[in-house]
């Protein structure tokens, strides 16, 4: 029993190999991967199990080993292309378990069998789910290895996406698309924030004929009113009144791969003054779009943003925008390069960003955003939906 | 501006009062809680803000003291009933930002700011979101301060719910049950497993007439058909097929407390003999509630639930439930007392659990689940939703 993966072994070859190629830069003997999205990514695993400890060991020469709970062993069966034989599990006693057995003890015994006891293990340090209890139990587990800290090794490598990942990504702006309409059609003022919540995430799983969609990794975000200023906020039974901004933030996800959007949406006639800090977001969007094409760096789109808001007599300097595209809970970025004074990566053809600038006041708070790909003569955006105040 | 919180500042003082109780038991001076359930305990945090470094500082006499980005510290201002100058907030160049900075840093400041730097200090060292990196850095940051291990000190308390967080949990029944009906309505043969999914969600969401519904800490979970007994993988673009089982398990969630369910749905008439085991797991379910009470162990639920399998031949010895209430994702459980074999720990009035057993074969599974508090006199399950196979 094989569940269809929308990768062929191949494209997971080719990223092991550009992983195996990274660890031997720093020395590695082996990687221990548990940011579930690089598991994901080097392996195809699938599951909602990232909320007890797991992770995916990868050697220099020998197929990556799956290690996780006995329950989502088959699973890891079913979604890797792993040899069964690579599939390892611990019992459920090791399940939050206050202490007497830790998942970090199985995952040494693991890494021991293979022979590298005495290795140069690189450890997600600042990894999701990687805790300070796992590292410490491990080193405690494995004194005569060295545990390396290799955060990040694996997506930076995601960074650059590869045709059939750009394709998840346009199939996701589908979604999210059909999302942002339903949030836009279902606001208005005497409805409930989570009935308009209700309808985004409806219209984000449903999905498009082509495509049902996955969970996205952060919940739709809908600050609006007064709470506009505080983005991660998410929806109450307040309803909408008459003359409320309110920031819709969402994503469409197809197997794991993200297209971010977010918008504003006014409820009744816009204030002038709101209608001309749209016109000022959307003018920086576009200045900052247009800076892109490969070899320029992440912070010169910054700049181009900052340069257009400048004019208008705003002074901010902040991040707007992230590399973005596989992820699961609780973030579909890929904290490797953004779009801020001082990142100076360089983009390449086919990295992937969710370019998010926004201007908030007291009163209320305008964002608008786009995710793109870097083409070879440009941004090149996944979504269409109007860029303007709605 | 404020939120209007779901408990008044009284709760949350007695909350604080027994986390200090705990810390001077542990011979802590201070308590830097990261797991963000036990943030929103203390302190009503709310926001989808845990993908970056944040936490809550405790100590001894002053009021906690909320850290994390600037960009959410309005929301901290907005639901706390914590003082503005308790909330600070590193700048956005310590987000993702590949090592020159990190929160960890800020966190050292202010915890020697409030004297603490060479204080003993609680970590959740397995908590969610409490890297091995920030522990590290934090250590190095406060070399003279002892950094000892304080996991579930906070979710230990979190077990036995108060009256209004009871409450909660029966609102959060009615959204449950409404998602559930959703599901059994929309699951038949030529449906899209996406669409389930998503007349769930949206169910989850709106909610009913009393209460809109917040994300749940889990997506909602349908594994079907020869994957059943993958539990925790999400739904796919397949159609579902007359003779499918399907195992949905899903939570209403208000407030963050959360009333998890699970039913089993037959799309067709059942084969006999997965009628005969949902009728196993009735029974057992039921004797496992019969068993609750104050005073007896968490182990016992188990062993009442075994007993009944056993007599149909069935021997499985396994976790059936856990604590929950209060949850961010990746989890709804509180990870404290399992209802498995060696669980001591002695029920009491008004803990509340999700007790999910079941029974998998090769070609199905069945798991009917029900969440409950312990009543001065048994278990008092919170959904009314029928016990069968649907």
């Amino acid at each position: 029993m094989e569940r269809a993966s929308p990768f062929p072994t191949t494209e997971y070859e080719t990223r092991l190999d550009r992983t195996r190629e990274r660890m031997r830069e720093a020395e590695l003997d082996a990687l221990f991967v548990t940011d579930p999205a690089n598991m994901n990514y080097l392996t195809g695993y699938e599951g909602w199990s990232f909320y007890v400890h797991q992770g995916v060991l990868v050697t220099l020469d020998a197929d990556p080993v799956w290690i996780g709970r006995e329950m989502d062993a088959k699973a890891a069966e079913v979604t890797t292309w792993l040899p069964d034989e690579h599939v390892r599990s611990y019992s459920d006693e090791h399940v939050h378990s206050p202490y007497d057995l830790h998942p970090a003890d199985y995952t040494a015994e693991v890494v021991a069998e293979f022979g590298l006891d005495d290795a140069t293990v690189g450890v997600e340090m600042d990894a999701y789910y990687y805790t300070a209890w796992t590292h410490q139990r491990l080193a405690e587990n494995l004194p005569a290895a060295d545990l390396e800290d290799a955060t990040l090794l694996v997506n930076w490598i995601r960074l650059k996406k590869t045709d059939r990942e750009l394709e998840l990504m346009e199939r996701a702006a589908r979604i999210a698309e059909h999302g942002m309409r339903a949030g836009v059609e279902t606001i208005e003022a005497g409805v409930r924030e989570s009935t308009a919540a209700a309808a985004i995430y409806e219209a984000l799983i449903e999905g498009v004929e082509a495509d049902g969609g996955d969970y996205p990794a952060i919940a739709p975000l809908m600050p609006s009113g007064e709470f506009t200023g505080t983005p991660h906020l998410s929806w109450s039974d307040r309803e909408f009144e008459e003359g409320d901004p309110v920031i819709i933030e969402l994503a469409g996800c197809k197997h794991r791969y993200h297209c971010p959007m977010a918008r504003t949406v006014n409820v009744g006639d816009p204030p002038r003054e709101m209608d001309e800090t749209a016109g000022i977001v959307v003018e920086g969007l576009e200045a900052a779009l247009d800076a892109v094409e490969p070899g320029v760096t992440a912070e010169s789109i910054e700049a181009a943003w900052r340069e257009v808001i400048a004019e208008y007599g705003i002074e901010k300097e902040s991040r707007i925008g992230y590399a973005c595209g596989l992820g699961y809970p609780p973030d579909w970025g890929e904290h490797t390069a953004s779009l801020r004074p001082g990142d100076t990566t360089v983009l390449e053809e086919d990295m992937t960003f969710h370019l998010i600038p926004g201007i908030w006041y007291d009163e209320f708070g305008v964002e608008i955003s786009e995710t793109f790909r870097v083409t070879n003569d440009g941004a090149e955006t996944f979504a269409e939906f109007p860029r303007e105040l709605l």
